[in-house]
């Protein structure tokens, strides 16, 4: 890989070679992938780049870090659509608002993008088995991008995760384990099968690639954005991996002169887990928390990224906000009767976190706000029928219709 | 609209001019749209679309039955993934096989193709209100793609609708009507009340745009097969109106030199209700079925749209297939787990029945093959677990999973 460097600690420096396998540092660190964007400025252009028909991540394979011979995964990962939204900007006092619906991936959420990635470089290590463990969306997307390529999967899921990301990954084939305990307690068993029989690991914050799988939801906004950079990203956190990997992209194509200013960071927590926000917000080191909040995507009480996460926020002069469950619930009914675009609840929780800072004057009439919907909420079902209640129902009658909607207060126009 | 000459009903051939809100035939027939094709012709070329950058329906724009100056819908419908499936096609015994995961859909069915295009002729009726009676993807569609462009629904929908499909109407802020009895009481409540209140009709076999719209998926696999046509196509066939839609594009491209040949239809329906396939198999008139199904988006007892698509299998030279809901589920598991796809019941029933055409020695190593997956698994959650089983569930302890994997003969490599 004549564009990437090497694989760099963000705790202590220092630096290794890129090699399929590479997890952390000696020192515990996260590893984060250096390029050389001097290299990649003289192979890669917004010319060459437009001309290009392969509507994935992997039209981006100059800033990814994969050997030029390594084939792209085979399922349709990335280039999910993003919509100028003006009747919810206008509701909210915004002065433009772009939704990205990242729900809509192979397997119905932003995570597809670090899974391809996994599944791409467990190849080049020559693996046939992957393994990780997972609130649900990274487990989901990687057994469904692992039977398409044809690798073997074992995923550990906490016995908490909704039904639907369960029957994905047992319809991709995976051997699933269900954990009885927290996210905390998922990862160590997880870990310990991964070293134990050698699995090639999926975990966010052991692998180093797959933040770079993440980081393509930057360069397509600002793709589909023609290069102009918004004020504002606004995204759910939990482990920390998805906000790094959004700010790597946006630093990439900083760095390449693609585009010429960095939007600042919205880093969204759930009021009820938010480890992170809340080491921003005191300017204390970062705790676990308890695991409160019906957003089961982010429900995360010791975050596997915090290093990464802090680091993107902080570099961004980014905003944080945290959102309770009711706020989240408020905001998935909003998007979709809004835009028509129906996220889980980690999803939106995002688009939460903007309509309050709205609220709160923060964000107003002069920004221009992109919102990531990380997940689809045909995921997590339950949830949306708690917030949006029950269909009327009635025998085929016309004048029980005419009741139902006179008891109902709906006066048809 | 220069390229439309007229409605011209299927049943009597009396034509009408295709006002936007156009319905059926004094005979009662299905009116179908009726093109200008010498006109196209000199207004379309496969280098004017190859130049396209609008990945969505619109791109078949000469082909559609809208105004010039009707905007595209907002949500990003169509150009769903066509996958080469070569280690399916080998188990299969096919010479080859793709799968178009329509899936990959705003409200994650192929149905958004019709009600995307429902949208878009209300706007030209000046219409603020849509209704529609559906088993369920047709009205999550509706609800979605009219909630994006700020338009108001009225749905009804049988009772036996799986929650996922609910939830995704509520979400989308529609006004639903859950109807005790079959689709056929519903659709019977839908009629009264669209007459009575005077909406805009998005009932399928009543509105002849809609099969315009679901015709975009022939369009687009034939744009993705680079124009050389398979042998088959194979699809689920409830109401009917989708395999019509299918044939309507196949026929249009064939019309305008796009393609040289045409490919026969695979109707597939389920053992349990299929009216339409004992039509084409008995060579007598359909005649109503109960609705003894799990894949509820074609278990139609009563299809509506019966005329077109007999016309459709028959004109093509098509095969019928018939499949058991334990087949319907074995493909549901043997996509999932060979080729990262997570279809709904009615979704995969395709697959199914090319499964069993090849069991039966019908298809075989010559034939290239498409099936399309006209749903997402994650509608109907329940059916997938049903299907799968359920995972390991331990807690975090090493000694616990190693007994778990022996005692269920797993053997880890």
């Amino acid at each position: 890989m004549q564009h990437v460097q090497c694989a760099r600690c963000v705790r202590c420096g220092r630096e290794y070679e890129a090699t399929p396998d590479v997890t952390t540092c000696q020192c515990g660190g996260i590893l984060d992938i250096v390029y050389d964007y001097d290299y990649i400025r003289r192979t890669f252009s917004k010319v060459n780049l437009e001309a290009r028909r392969d509507h994935t991540m992997w039209r981006y394979r100059e800033l990814l870090p994969v050997e030029p011979e390594t084939p792209p995964t085979p399922l349709r990962v990335g280039w999910s659509p993003l919509y100028e939204e003006p009747r919810l900007a206008e509701q909210l006092g915004l002065g433009k608002l772009y939704v990205k619906d990242d729900g809509q991936n192979p397997t119905a959420s932003l995570k597809d993008r670090a899974s391809a990635m996994a599944v791409a470089k467990a190849r080049e290590a020559g693996a046939h088995t992957i393994a990780c463990s997972s609130t649900g969306n990274a487990a989901s997307s990687l057994a469904g991008n692992a039977a398409a390529a044809g690798l073997k999967t074992y995923i550990f899921v906490p016995s908490r995760a909704p039904k639907g990301k369960v029957a994905q990954l047992l319809t991709f084939g995976a051997t699933v384990i269900s954990v009885e305990g927290s996210y905390e307690d998922t990862f160590e068993l997880s870990k310990q099968a991964i070293d134990r029989w050698g699995w090639y690991n999926r975990n966010a914050a052991i692998n180093p690639y797959l933040s770079e799988g993440k980081k393509t939801v930057a360069l397509e906004l600002m793709e589909q954005l023609a290069w102009q950079a918004p004020d504002y990203v606004a995204i759910s956190v939990g482990d920390g991996c998805t906000i790094a990997g959004l700010w790597k992209g946006l630093k990439d194509l900083y760095a390449i002169g693609f585009i010429d200013r960095l939007p600042r960071l919205i880093s969204v927590q759930a009021a009820g887990c938010c480890p992170l926000n809340r080491a921003i917000e005191t300017g204390e080191p970062w705790r676990p928390m308890e695991e409160n909040t019906l957003a089961d995507s982010i429900a995360v009480g010791v975050p596997r990224n915090a290093d990464k996460a802090l680091m993107a926020i902080r570099e961004s002069h980014g905003l944080t906000v945290n959102v309770t469950d009711e706020e989240i619930l408020a905001a998935q009914q909003l998007l979709g009767r809004t835009c028509g675009v129906f996220g889980e609840p980690a999803g939106v929780t995002g688009t939460a976190g903007v309509k309050k800072l709205c609220e709160q004057g923060v964000l107003g009439r002069n920004d221009t706000v992109v919102s990531v919907v990380t997940g689809n909420g045909l995921k997590d079902v339950a949830n949306a029928i708690r917030a949006c209640g029950e269909p009327i129902t009635i025998p085929s009658d016309m004048g029980r219709l005419l009741e139902a909607f006179d008891q109902r207060g709906i006066r048809v126009e």
